[in-house]
């Protein structure tokens, strides 16, 4: 049910008070006090006492909870209301009760953009005079008062300018009818549940009282939440570790690409690489000659981040393959990078824009005593002021890819600009474009990274780089779906990326980044992979996280059908999670009994449980593992001695499971993970 | 360290921000985000994101705790700030980093009323230079920019204004020195501890950031969280059933309450006493000649809530018992209940506050189908409306009975009155009268409990009469003092009242009183006893939660001798709370090992250690229990088979514990409980 409620317009955050109407003047304090009669408080969501949105995608549903009461005996009912920021009618919808003064209301946004939520309560006088008459009549005790008090109750609403028309008029022919009827008619007609609906929809709301604040939300597309992607250097694509890729060898690896069943395709920086400081091949500090340098020392005597890396190709290659991809499936997603190679035009254009030291040089970035002599930081503030040109600008830089057709922007090291910045810059180019996404890739202390989920970015990278154990991944997924972290942080399971080649997979081999492809894929919505990993390349810098002969400094060319790759298991999951709605949503996990602590066994589910799977995977790489487990028969409704039907989501077969306990054996050099999915039995839920 | 802080003046809830100075228009919603470069959230204590006050008494200390940090690899600072509201300075207490970007600082409000917080935090751009300098000589990277750098840092900062005239001068003269000194000398100088410190104290703040709100806190009188109440009825302090009592006779039994070591004397309400529909003994529906009815029902011909039963004495009387009661080291507590008899002036006087049906009669107080026929209720709202003077009429009664010398209130029944109005009224009284102490007598749900202490009640009934068992002790406990229940609701651990004779009293014996006030006496700060209790009087009307023949409605005699009572137990446990500092807070509690689930053993402790109290306390007043319990003698960095002298404090003996396993057996017959302080062991902490 959605009704629609007017409000007097207000900024955010203040809820309206009555006008007084009373003889003398009166205490104000007392009276915007009385305007809140009804208690509402503790809601969920609420984001830092309504500082920061909350999240959704389209199509997904806002569950709202609150606790709402009155004083005295009285019986309370409260609502739900939204809208999309700027309009000017609310949304109403009803909430239901729970326990312990606890209620609930839900809405599914229709529009992306800003949306705004707030709860109203009333005493429900109707449903209390109902009670108390119910209880008198039940105990023989006179009710002709009550009655003639519910006649008056009902005439006190004719007027109230609720419900529809129709209702408007049944309650002003009801009204005047029970003036004058019999108490038998007023007992019969009083008490009905027709009246009672009459009285829901158009009845006066005793003392309505406003939540005291606005609260925010963001309304993404579908693709902040459920998204798969795939990492590549395009200047690798040719095949030739001698030949710069172009544009048009990235559209001849779109096939690929689609064929693995991702849908967003994201590069590094593709813009000019500048000359002065160059890296060398595996971060040298002098390149040699013929070395192509990090993407992300970004700008030359070509442009800067208005540019493209000449080699790539031009602006009108790059309109081709931005629809090519689209035709395959798959949006572009580009690296916001704001690190400034010492030949970026915008350090002889905006001298302001750069930290300047004493001796005439520029300021290098650094990480004491360390220095990283190809990039300059622009700077954002000068001393206390914000440079406001170089906020604007970077706005303008976002709008121009945008303009180029790129709607998905993966920001390098965010953390390292200013908060406000990006709470500034995701808004304004999200007024226009809601399509907007905006992934944060920050490796960083935990808060940080909240912050900036909470100041805008759609998604986040996240720690599960570096969650390998059973106990680690189900505290980890703990808390990303059940602590305010769910309404706030869309976290994006990369299994690798260029920076980081996981000490996990440098000593697995392939089970491993089965392993690690399959958690990615079912354990979060949005998963990715920087291309190699299909491949199993895990070779390390010797002690480091790091890739040897990274692809950050020099061309590759790949073999893409290397002896043991995983490409048959990664399209099986992409298609997997199309398929499966239990797959397309995060909060949807739990985690059952395995009684072997090298196997992770969680179940995901549709609310309705038409779609359950349930995944156990063998984290340990190098040996067999098994253990009895529990078939959750439970959660539809069944005995432990019941039977199921099963299906084996990779062998495609189906089969029965009779009784809760089963056993499973997993041999990771087979394949070192299970997927079944659970067949709701007829008649069952 | 205190420093005096001053802001602009502003409304509570916004914080300043700094006026734009660029050359151009810029949009006003870059530079209000840009003023906020550092990150202040999760305030802890922020009680409904500021909605509500949290709450301390005069000579706490309040803790707050923030996560604080900026963004890339700033180091930052940041400090609480504090005032009485109303004031124009702000007091600056500094906070200490713990772990996790958490900050923790803490203030000790001088002065009782309403006041107020906040944090605000900044760039320490002078420690990151001095971090940045120190990392690079070590590493022996040439420095000479650096310094250079430094000294005009340092420089920036003559003139910030901020430090003492002194710290002001001394940083012109070192800024000047450095401008010239050689690399050595401003390496020795810019690096020292010294100038650090000089920093700390007059360094601009870079980007000093204000937390968006301003948090209210609530500061008490000591009483408020320290208090031990003694209830009963004046009426029945003749010794005599057949004369009523007299202030005078109260008067004489100052000194038993005061040898039983209470602090707190509170009566039911002392008005008079409507004849209408008057009450019987034991609740019944007809009063017999001479049956003195509820001191409840109030109101008569004599007067209403601000007149005092004529039997009980004059204002007169009054006054003498209130300055014979100070001199006996006791407050009296007054009840304040807003039920009218069908008698009571205001019927006549004031027909707008009452509710009158479509008969011309008025409306009982009613819990349908039950009809409480002795008392009306005055009714707050006419409809949607408040009726202001309603509102000040009862401020008008306490601030009477105030200017009689009464500072402390129990409120009978506040959650079936609006909580507008508690809020409304405490804060009208306390504005002159912040030493006035309320006691919200509300025995309802957990969230309307907690509403009307976060509206303002001082204190809370609590539901500790029904808590028994060791796990119920021990969940309840936590749950008062580890949520944010600690910093807004401070319960009173009535172990009876006139209304509730526990089920476990009934059956339990002279054992099952000492329990339950020593459970009583050291698990809460305030804790009270309905006088009786230490008589262990229990007879209930069979099958009910009452007292027979109860005291509402007859005069008593009691004797106050009566064998079997416990009133050395009582006067022991009050003795323990003014000598130890333990015994004084709420949260220092903390419930340690004893493999008996029919003993609760726990600790109370001083910050210091230097007070330390163990209690156990055998729940089963009918058997003997014994068990093994932890010393322990961790919290006083002791190894497991250390030794440690103990003081009973009961028997008043000392004794040692070797090891940190002991034994105890508790017979309920001799006495139920133990109390043993540990004496610091000299060189341990």
């Amino acid at each position: 049910m959605t009704e629609t409620t007017t409000a007097p317009a207000r900024r955010a955050g203040a809820a309206p008070a009555p006008a007084p109407e009373t003889r003398r003047p009166v205490d104000p304090h007392l009276m915007d006090l009385a305007a809140r009669r009804v208690a509402i408080e503790g809601i969920d969501p609420e984001i830092d006492g309504g500082r920061f949105p909350a999240k959704v995608a389209r199509g997904q549903r806002l569950y709202v909870e609150a606790d709402v009461f009155g004083d005295g005996h009285d019986k309370v009912a409260c609502a739900l209301l939204w809208r999309k920021t700027g309009e000017a009618e609310w949304h109403e919808e009803p909430m239901r009760y729970l326990v312990n003064d606890r209620w609930r209301g839900s809405f599914k946004p229709q529009a992306i953009g800003p949306h705004e939520y707030t709860i109203i309560g009333w005493r429900d006088v109707w449903e209390y005079w109902r009670y108390e008459v119910g209880k008198k009549h039940g105990a023989g005790v006179p009710i002709e008062l009550e009655l003639e008090e519910g006649a008056r109750l009902l005439a006190a609403s004719v007027g109230a300018g609720r419900g529809s028309a129709e209702d408007q008029t049944a309650l002003k022919r009801l009204a005047e009818a029970m003036k004058s009827a019999p108490d038998s008619e007023r007992f019969r007609q009083l008490m009905s549940d027709d009246v009672a609906g009459l009285m829901q929809r158009a009845g006066h709301r005793a003392n309505l009282t406003w939540y005291e604040r606005v609260l925010p939300l963001t309304v993404d597309r579908r693709k902040a939440v459920f998204s798969a992607w795939y990492e590549l250097f395009p200047r690798s694509m040719s095949g030739d570790p001698n030949r710069h890729g172009t544009w048009d060898d990235v559209i001849r690896r779109l096939p690929y690409v689609q064929g693995l069943g991702f849908d967003v395709l994201y590069f590094p920086p593709i813009h000019p690489i500048g000359a002065t400081n160059r890296k060398g091949k595996n971060n040298t500090l002098r390149a040699e000659p013929g070395d192509v340098g990090s993407p992300y020392a970004i700008g030359a005597a070509e442009g800067g981040h208005d540019a493209i890396h000449p080699e790539l190709g031009t602006f009108d290659d790059f309109r081709r393959l931005v629809e090519a991809a689209a035709e395959h499936g798959l949006e572009i997603a580009l690296d916001y990078a704001l690190n400034c190679s010492p030949d970026h035009p915008w350090i002889k254009e905006h001298h302001d824009w750069f930290d300047w030291r004493p001796d005439g040089s520029i300021r290098y970035a650094e990480n004491p005593p360390k220095k990283y002599e190809d990039i300059v930081n622009v700077r954002f503030y000068d001393g206390d002021k914000p440079i406001p040109s170089v906020w604007e600008k970077q706005r303008d830089i976002f709008l121009f890819w945008i303009s180029h057709g790129v709607k998905i922007f993966r920001v390098d090291n965010p953390h390292t600009k200013a908060f406000p910045f990006w709470e500034w810059v995701i808004a304004e180019v999200q007024r226009d474009h809601p399509e907007a996404i905006f992934l944060s890739e920050a490796f960083t202390r935990p808060k940080v990274m909240h912050r900036l989920a909470k100041v805008g970015f759609t998604q986040s990278y996240s720690y599960f780089t570096w969650r390998n154990t059973k106990h680690e991944l189900i505290e980890y997924m703990t808390e990303l779906t059940t602590t305010v972290k769910r309404h706030t942080m869309r976290v994006n399971f990369f299994v690798n990326t260029p920076d980081i080649n996981p000490v996990y997979l440098q000593t697995s081999g392939r089970a491993g980044f089965q392993v690690r492809a399959v958690l990615a894929a079912s354990l979060a919505g949005n998963y990715g992979i920087y291309s190699g990993f299909e491949l199993c390349e895990g070779t390390p810098i010797p002690g480091k996280e790091e890739y040897l002969n990274s692809e950050k400094y020099e061309i590759k060319a790949w073999d893409w059908d290397r002896a043991g790759n995983i490409r048959q298991d990664i399209a099986l999951m992409n298609e997997l999670r199309q398929r499966h709605p239990a797959l397309q949503q995060f909060e949807n996990i739990k985690f059952y009994n395995m009684w072997n602590d090298n196997i992770l066994y969680y179940g995901k589910r549709s609310k309705d449980l038409t779609s359950f799977l349930l995944f156990a995977v063998n984290l340990d790489p190098h040996n067999d593992q098994g253990g009895n487990f529990e078939v959750p028969l439970w959660e539809f409704g069944l005995p432990d001695g019941a039977s199921i039907e099963v299906e084996d989501l990779v062998a495609d077969y189906r089969f029965t499971w009779s009784g809760k306990i089963q056993h499973v054996h997993i041999d990771p050099q087979q394949r070192p993970y299970y997927i079944w999915r659970l067949l709701s039995p007829t008649g069952a839920r």
